[in-house]
């Protein structure tokens, strides 16, 4: 069962911009993730238009939160995130090509499942994984600031 | 969130299984399927490996369940199959290279939100799957017997 990396890493941009008080821009956070500015940019582009952050164009400029951390839920960001990745072909848009959909009765029991996964989430905040281990504001800052290898 | 292709086979091949109560070839539900016979294959060897399923060689062989449908647990069965697929990379084997890992917060949440999907389908059994709507064991017939087109 896999999450797409689209979710796991606009979780990580939110986590690294939870860590600090200033923008930071989403080439900075790839370099300090080590993950690709081009994949970073789009995502940082889908968290702009769903209102998760504030992006600040030109010299200087980046992204912050646009909301409190306790504000964003982790259920109801990948509840948006993973819309486009069903569990199965046959719960995606298109709808799969299945022969046993017309009488499965596993789907509903599918459904239920990945309800309890998301329900789980939605009661965790961005804050609340921010202060469940200590140390990842500090953290976030070692690698952001540590010289390039 | 998506699950490997294949469990959703292996589900399929145990549905397609506990719809009748004769022997079944790996080559015969591929094809009612229309599923890849090498895919089928593989899994139906994993499964009687893992004891759900008895193969008979030869001609007029074929695959049975090993037990009863209402002791082939759906949650039990994903727990396995789905054990090589982690929900984020830095829950897999390798651990990944999440820069933040050292100090996260969200990998406790994710994994309590894996453990609510599963344990939501522990308590369902291919039994219930079978018997949740009707017609299942009909369709499974109309598609084994149609004729190839």
């Amino acid at each position: 069962m896999q999450l797409t990396k689209f979710s796991d890493y606009a979780l990580r941009i939110l986590m690294h911009l939870a860590a600090g008080d200033r923008q930071r821009s989403a080439r900075e956070i790839a370099q300090a993730q080590g993950l690709s500015f081009n994949h970073l940019a789009k995502i940082s582009q889908w968290l702009a238009a769903e209102g998760y952050v504030e992006a600040t164009r030109g010299r200087g400029g980046g992204m912050r939160l646009a909301r409190a951390a306790d504000d964003i839920s982790v259920g109801a960001l990948l509840r948006k995130s993973e819309a486009g990745s069903p569990l199965v072909e046959c719960l995606g848009e298109n709808g799969g090509c299945c022969a046993l959909k017309p009488a499965c009765g596993l789907l509903p029991y599918l459904a239920e499942a990945q309800e309890a996964f998301f329900a789980t989430l939605d009661k965790r905040s961005l804050a609340d994984v921010m202060s469940r281990k200590s140390g990842l504001a500090k953290l976030v800052e070692d690698v952001t600031t540590a010289p390039a290898t």
